[in-house]
């Protein structure tokens, strides 16, 4: 590199050879990529319900669990209730499935709850629902992980008291896969997705055809009816609350909507396909699971899950194919998991790139994931598992409410949406925030599907608050503000940043700054010191020393030796009574920032010693740095380290 | 303040007028003293007995107790054995006291073990010694505290199960009020000392007489006898170790020879008296109560000292004169922890001044107490009791070693100072280290005493070491010398540092630099950046911009603005494949330092935000620190902050 000579705007470009070395995280995680190795790729229909569905279909294994376990409060005779409020969730959810069609098809870029309501509905809307997605993401990780620990623990009952440790080990390992960066390569995702659809309906399928044949007997051997507290006779508010716990086997179904761009063309057809399927198989599943569990009088408890009752009954024991329904069971609630911390950090770096969440959420670590998001979500929802214990039932009281709230808000933009195309004219066409509104003849119709969608969801909202109010929900409806609130509270403050800093009505600095006047703070007087002062002296001919004097020796000693190598330096000496460094200098620095003119600039020059070995630091006062971080805060003063490097004379003996 | 004048070697002095702000530790420690309050005192014969005698005459709170902690292993048969080992004691502590009378009267300036190791062994034994003694000072808090809580649970026996808490509480009071600094102004000691000298005194002296007189009878309802572990019949073994246990009754006795200097003049011979007075207090009240403990039955107990048995049998109850006894003897423990707490940070600076400590404990603080070691004391003597349940019996395996070790390496110092005086012609006087060796006809026979009890205690060194090396005298074997380690790779940082410093053999620095190269990394284009900018053009013409390119379209920002707002300078823009800021920077950084003239300097201008609230750097990425960081450990680079500050849009409105 010459010296670069002064062209007028000169710009060059070069590309930088760094290639990160090998590391540890390296060996963990995977090497670096590129940011060229971004993937770009599209999948079918039948891996896109793999990758999608876990969430949604995982929720079989305790949806109708946690129905279970409200009735059990008021007794068995209520646990005729199970199949007639499942059939209602199913309702739900075919209500819930046509409106996200539209949205499917009106969105094909992806239309998550975040993006519909911020293109419809405003910032509040976007940002409620943006709140009420990231806890849900968080929940969705912290239940399902525990969920899964529930069916191992009921296959292998020794492993009972290291569920919390089992259900926080999943998550670090999933934590990892995810660092390292999931290539949703279809088999990944295949394999556990079907593998658990197959058990499952030969479970389902098989314990049907053996109740009909009359086969069928009770479970045996029921493990101990875990009551969490009773309650006298079936109430309409009971029954409301089983149903709001029910609705949890919703939860992911909006996962089809989020990634429309992952789907083959035409994608926004592949995709609701897709949903389609997905939703049928989980009705399927789910009213069948809701038959048998009352064929068999299978027993809400702790100990073990419904799944693990149906499936030794109607398997007739602990054998293959049970083991096969239970780990197809665990490795699908996993894999949901694993879709929170896909979707966790991409909508934290959306909002974050609106600027709503810390800048640090866009970043992408070395294998092109968003790093701090996915370490965010593990840490706050191994949390969750350790307060909760790792119980399905203690945390479902905080799930779900934010799924909900983000279905309402996503079906009601859609619906505003519809109303504003049906006040276009025909054929005319409408460009908003980027996503073009085209007159539909069909508008009325379509807000209405998703009017009533929106609707129903709400609905189901209310009920959730106020059936699981004093269980947990009231938690989340405190929550869900705040975060608003936090969220706006950073909005705000990038926003005002960017303008404070704002080039666009800028006229320039003030006239061109000229006198710099350099202070050099001078403990003792020794090497390091003079390529300080030497460097001061390089910076401006007004140069000041300044010695605080604590003990009258050592003054008398820099005196004395300021005099030979002070290079004609002013020394001004600060007698310091209270034996205090920091504060007289500053003192001092506020007397000669009040008298400053226009057109100084002042600089302070300090040398800081530089250890070999890092502990080394331990022996030194640290005042460079003190004085560092207590001059940052006074307007129009530049500080300065200068180093003075010192080797050991052994090192340095070594290297000779 | 005008413009300075390049004066030659112009040197000012002024005072600052800075004086500290009331504060909480304002209130907790009182108001901060200036370095000219230093108190210049001395102090007459009785108050320095109050003074220094506490650390010794309080050990004969748990001596006797624990001599017969290890007897009743082997069974009440052994109890028999408390007298004779209590005068075996006492005869050592008649050597090392005149022993130790040798030392004061050579040593008037203070000679403590450190001193008098390092005059005339050197610094190996010096530094042995100074290990020894601060390990010991920290368990002198640990011990004193834990025996004087051990005394308010045997008079009020319900506080038992706070003992630990209680006596964490205690440190953090002498801590405290050694912050606030102690006036040591006799009452504040004479008071204590000398009430615990009357009570001991009384409750012996009445309980001999009644002995005597045959009306003291055996200890009503003794508490339940506490074994440690039990062993079977009487060895040699036993009766050494409890023999070692009971040597801590000499704990204390050096404190006299450290302090010389408080006394008044002569302060040889009155500290020499004092020394006297004390031992003979020290000895009688010792063995009158091991002869008591044998004469009442006093049972070895965690639950109720021996002193508590003591004074209620002899006083027949709990009364006035009981508590009286109690709160004296408990009293005078928190004073010997408070002896610690002033020896500890003194000999910790001195240690330090040498240069074999970390310099902060040299430090005095805002009340001109050495407060860096007064904390670290409370600290580990803390985490002692904490670990060791405030246990007098479980501290004690690790006390008195090394106080046996200073008192040999001191008195075997004096013997060699003896042999080196005898061998000067007579009436030659020679000066080493500071201290006048003066020819003595009688140099043999004080070489003798100082020799005997140098051997003496070696060998209850010895003792020590080995019956109580499975307790825990193998910790302190192994930490002794790992300290001594530490402290000397301390001194050789220290002494390599100044060595390559110095500017004694220091011809000026190489020919003058005379070209700056500036570094100015840009990461986006704002107001910021210019203020950084305009400062990188104050200090060279020679400005080089730099921008790490992560973002394709950020980069085209910063190129477009560049080219507006640049002011010609050139800027190189730097690909990074791997999104990696700092260290594609470092590299480039790294091409310029090698192709660096001789007479070039480079510094690196790094913008950094300051938010005006703390909680906003939450919301940037803190590259300048990192950078900076980084930076420091580079070769002759200099690295600035042009800080800019930012106020929110809507605070600026309120101030306006």
């Amino acid at each position: 590199m010459s010296i670069p000579e002064k062209n007028q705007n000169e710009i060059m470009r070069r590309e930088s050879e760094y290639m990160p070395p090998r590391s540890l995280s390296h060996w963990m995680i995977g090497r670096p990529l590129s940011t060229a190795d971004a993937p770009h790729q599209t999948i079918g229909k039948a891996v896109g319900l793999a990758v999608f569905a876990s969430d949604a279909l995982s929720s079989t294994a305790y949806a109708t669990q946690e129905i279970l376990g409200v009735l059990a409060a008021a007794g068995t005779i209520a646990f005729g209730y199970v199949f007639p409020i499942s059939i209602a969730i199913v309702v739900l959810l075919a209500i819930v499935t046509i409106s996200y069609q539209q949205t499917i098809h009106a969105y094909p870029g992806g239309g998550g709850a975040y993006i519909v309501s911020r293109d419809n509905l405003g910032e509040i809307p976007a940002q409620m629902a943006g709140a009420a997605l990231l806890t849900d993401y968080i929940l969705t990780v912290a239940v399902s992980i525990s969920a899964g620990v529930a069916q191992i623990v009921s296959a292998y009952p020794t492993l009972n008291p290291y569920r919390v440790e089992i259900a926080v080990s999943a998550v670090a390992l999933v934590m990892l896969v995810n660092l390292r960066g999931v290539k949703e390569s279809g088999a990944a995702f295949a394999i556990p997705t079907y593998f658990f659809i197959i058990m499952m309906f030969t479970t389902v399928g098989i314990g049907i055809f053996r109740s009909l044949s009359g086969s069928l007997g009770a479970v045996v051997d029921p493990p101990d009816l875990t009551i969490m507290h009773s309650v006298s006779g079936i109430s309409a508010f009971l029954i409301l609350h089983a149903f709001a716990n029910g609705t949890t086997a919703l939860t992911g179904v909006e996962a089809i909507s989020n990634g429309i761009t992952a789907f083959n063309e035409p994608r926004s057809k592949n995709a609701g396909i897709t949903l389609i399927w997905m939703s049928v198989i989980l009705g399927t599943l789910f009213l069948g699971i809701s038959h048998l569990t009352g064929q068999i009088g299978a027993v809400f408890s702790e100990e073990e899950t419904i799944i693990s009752q149906l499936a030794r009954t109607v398997f007739e024991g602990r054998g293959l194919l049970y083991l096969g329904t239970i780990w197809g069971t665990t490795l699908i609630l996993i894999m949901a998991a694993n879709t929170a911390f896909a979707d966790f950090p991409r909508l934290g770096a959306l909002a974050a790139t609106d600027g709503f969440l810390p800048r640090q959420l866009t970043f992408r670590g070395s294998r092109l994931v968003y790093s701090n998001g996915i370490i965010t979500l593990s840490i706050i929802a191994s949390l969750l598992i350790i307060a909760f214990k790792a119980s399905v039932t203690l945390l479902i009281p905080l799930y779900a409410i934010g799924v909900f709230l983000s279905f309402t808000l996503s079906q009601f933009g859609m619906a505003r949406r519809w109303w504003k195309i049906g006040h276009l004219e025909e054929g005319q066409e409408l460009i908003e925030r980027g996503s073009t509104l085209r007159y539909d003849k069909q508008w009325k119709f379509k807000m209405l599907v998703n009017g009533f969608g929106s609707l129903c969801t709400l609905i189901v909202m209310f009920v959730f608050a106020i059936t699981k109010f004093r269980e947990g929900a009231w938690f989340v409806l405190i929550l869900t503000p705040l975060l608003v609130m936090t969220f706006f509270t950073i909005h705000r403050h990038y926003y005002n940043l960017a303008q404070r800093l704002s080039l666009q009505k800028f006229d320039g600095l003030p006239t061109r700054q000229t006198r710099h006047r350099v202070i050099l703070p001078v403990s003792s007087v020794h090497q390091g010191t003079l390529e300080a002062l030497r460097y001061a002296r390089l910076l401006s001919d007004d140069v000041t020393a300044v010695h605080i004097s604590v003990d009258a020796d050592e003054t008398e000693k820099v005196q004395k030796k300021w005099l030979t190598w002070g290079e004609g330096t002013r020394l001004i000496i600060l007698d310091s009574p209270y034996r205090l460094f920091v504060e007289p200098l500053l003192e001092y620095l506020e007397d000669i920032i009040e008298q400053r003119q226009a057109n100084e600039t002042i600089t302070v020059v300090v040398p800081q010693f530089i250890p070999s070995k890092r502990w080394h630091n331990l022996l030194h006062m640290q005042t460079a740095n003190v004085l560092r971080s207590e001059l940052l805060n006074k307007h129009g003063v530049v500080v300065t380290d200068v180093p003075y490097h010192v080797h050991e004379l052994h090192e340095e003996a070594h290297k000779e």
